[in-house]
């Protein structure tokens, strides 16, 4: 299957098999709406099935990643609405952060500016994440009436940045610097504003110039190990790394070694 | 329910909705004993009802946390018990660190000089963790013949400041120094000794002028989440969430921010 | 039951109740051969039995500590090889990780040089690991066209140095550097090279000077603990701990401590 582009409620390019997708609303920072929630959701749950992207980077537009829930367009309606609505809105929310997890491509944020919300959500289940000195990251929930727990961040925060600094950014709802982020663990590395995009994509390309599908399982079992004991774990991987093992790019990388040559991954 | 102060076994004081309890021997380092575990279990589990306590201070005295488990009060003894004696003995002990976990509050340790022992293990189990530089955290059970696996600690520590690090600490039973705490994610903050408790409260009354319901749904859900998978997390927190954008509280913020104003939140 | 030495395919030698084991083939800068796979699981299968081994070193060798699965004796067969026979192989790997997690004794890695794929898993799922400066570690799965989920990775190397970080060097391949392994508490402690080995020994005999039955329930724990809920923590180790104190080095413990003495442990 080919991925489609052709997306209403955020931007989307495809080039070289690396999708860059972001939100589109510079001029308010980037806020999510009901819509962007569901078409991104969608999106991510078919790339599951697109042979023609390989990596995705999630971009900043305009200096920010994401001021998160729109307070007019969700927090608003959210307010009103009865416990069945309500609750198909957080199972929505919930589906895009599964998607994301579920969606067998290396996904790397691209932070710059504010990072807020559900954005930082999106950012937090990304499998890496890039920043600039800018990027101001906050679980603000509280700061909205709500609990700290949106979107799995009780469960995902605690084992990027550890447990006691989860516990005092979804209590507080303060911002966490980019040098924090970057000493935490959050950021895989800080770069300048200018080459934030140019080095997300660079790493993107590096991944996917890797084996794509062995790339698809290593993303896989990081999700599925989670919360199995380390027997299981282990049992888990010796299948899953057995099946990597039938693949022609394992031979490939092998043939390339032995001919002193780089090897060129094709994905199956 | 209104919470009681007149505990017998240890200091307990109550303003503007915040709790601060500390050990109370600081002639002795604040030694635990047999009453005051059982003391500070039962006052940490009665601590679920109160509607007048947002948040907890688990303050040092004298210069010092706690030296853990006295020698004579209660090694000694235990050096004498049955099995079924000592198992009573390490559940009640296992029964403080849940009633902690499971009180509904944020608690926050302020950590200052000895904090070893069961002492540290009450610093590792609270939300939060402030201390002073010459904070001297150990979890010493090897040195008293016993294994690090007390309380929770081969659980809980690794989540904190990671298995590497955790696993030397409970090991070797050597002190973790404050700026070692600091710099592995154990303690939040660092702040000289006589800004410690003053600190600690302000964070405390901070952290309770949000949403206090929706805080508790916080904490329910950061011990929650401990060992689901990621798509049971999500699933629990979208349930979580959806009832707390139930609350007043939500409403009140997004009233306030349609007003700019500053919200006030009432704890529904 | 004593340890054998006697070992064929790796080194290994017996002092003071420290077993060190090395690969023995310096000049390729040791690489794992189906043969030292098996007599490594084999050896520290046995382990657990032994009474006169209480910590394990496993050491580098000329230089560097593991250059992993050998290109030629390993990679190359495995790219022939049915699927029974590959889950042979990746299960016999998996069962050498199992082994070293459950051999009741703490391991310490000594990593100098060269620490890659199999050789960094196994630094990995050591309890705690020394290194030098010129120590590099890299998780290269990806660059053989495999995953990374390769014994276990995917669910242990998160928790020594958090989701994030794991991520970047499984999708990558690239070196961990020294200086980031101690910063992200891969490493406990760096030392220079000459230093190494007696470092890493150094502390074998502090841990084994400790309670050793203890040190085993630490270690048991420190992995069984691991997908279990808090609440099951906390009574798992009510019981693990109930258990050490019928240990007579308790005792020893107390009474060295009222007559102002240092225990001398047993490890009974």
């Amino acid at each position: 299957m080919t991925m489609r582009t052709d997306v209403e409620h955020f931007s989307c390019t495809l080039k070289d098999g690396i999708a860059t997708v972001k939100l589109d609303r510079p001029d308010r920072k980037n806020p999510l709406t009901f819509d962007s929630y569901a078409e991104l959701r969608d999106w991510f749950r078919d790339l599951v099935y697109a042979d023609d992207v390989n990596a995705v980077v999630f971009a900043s537009n305009g200096g920010n990643f994401s001021s998160g829930g729109d307070v007019h367009d969700i927090i608003g309606p959210l307010t009103k609405m009865s416990m069945k609505e309500l609750l198909t809105f957080t199972r929505m929310t919930g589906d895009l952060v599964k998607a994301i997890v579920n969606c067998g491509k290396p996904v790397i944020a691209a932070v710059d500016g504010v990072c807020v919300g559900a954005g930082a959500i999106i950012a937090m289940c990304c499998d890496l994440r890039i920043a600039t000195p800018a990027a101001k990251c906050a679980f603000l929930f509280t700061r909205v009436g709500l609990a700290g727990c949106d979107m799995g961040a009780c469960a995902i925060l605690p084992r990027i940045i550890g447990q006691g600094r989860a516990a005092e950014l979804l209590y507080t709802g303060r911002s966490m610097t980019a040098e924090e982020g970057a000493a935490w663990g959050f950021y895989n590395k800080l770069v300048d504003a200018p080459a934030l995009e140019t080095e997300a994509h660079a790493l993107a390309v590096r991944i996917a110039s890797g084996p794509n599908f062995a790339n698809m399982m290593t993303k896989t079992m990081l999700a599925q190990e989670w919360s199995m004991s380390i027997e299981q774990a282990i049992e888990a991987e010796a299948q899953a790394q057995a099946i990597c093992m039938q693949t022609a790019d394992f031979e490939r990388a092998y043939t390339a070694f032995v001919s002193k040559e780089k090897p060129v991954f094709e994905g199956t």
